[in-house]
């Protein structure tokens, strides 16, 4: 059966998944990132080095986000929202990587961390950075079983 | 270790994974939709009951296409590809549908199950299916390990 979720239902999803992606878009062209994220209730919160996807978010703020639970094809959920990016700096982002550590435990790097650069010599984009968060406007949430 | 993924690596990892994400985009408004596919070497082959996602792609086929396999945040790989939407008809529709029953085995539905509804009773948009592919035109690949 194909149906909708149900608020709750799209509301525990988001808050079970760790990996969402973001659809982002600027001058024409459409950008699918993988994120791992913390959700409280109202807005995604992520991470990431300053590279395209900061850069793309920040011409267009306008972005789409999406999770899901694929079992087989013909048993899954998903989750589709929309939102708007925000850039996160002082006591937000204190809280974002509070956030994050919470959600990810020992797996994470430590809030203090993740405004460092965590790896030296790489890439220049990956020598910085941001904390971020998307604050969802529209949800909706698909499932079969 | 941040870094980008070879082209070697690349096609590793879209032959190997089974669900991808589109991200498409039509009148200001970003979509992104997890999909299974199969992927033949040029082109991400799915199927999909005509809705939303289908509207979008033909309003608008120049489409990005993500796959990644995540292990923790410090280990995961990603492709990001951006392509091209093509319907498909008679003999590339008979391709297609081989070409995911080969990759989903029993669990998918049958080539001939794939063209007709299989749910009897549900929303019009899940009354027609359309098959499909991405025809790839660029992919990049990163990794952290």
């Amino acid at each position: 059966m194909l149906g909708d979720l149900t608020g709750d239902e799209i509301e525990q999803l988001l808050r079970r998944e760790a990996i969402g992606r973001i659809g982002c878009s600027a001058e024409g062209r459409i950008y699918v990132v993988p994120i791992m994220y913390a959700y409280d209730g109202e807005c995604i919160y992520a991470h990431s080095a300053d590279g395209l996807k900061i850069r793309t978010m920040r011409a267009n703020p306008s972005v789409c986000f999406e999770v899901e639970q694929i079992i087989d094809p013909a048993h899954w959920s998903s989750v589709i929202a929309w939102g708007t990016y925000e850039e996160l700096s002082g006591a937000d982002e204190d809280r974002a990587g509070t956030l994050l550590v919470a959600r990810f435990g020992p797996m994470a790097t430590s809030a203090t961390a993740l405004k460092r650069p965590r790896i030296r010599g790489v890439a220049q984009e990956a020598s910085r950075t941001t904390l971020f968060r998307l604050r969802l406007s529209k949800k909706t949430g698909r499932f079969e079983r």
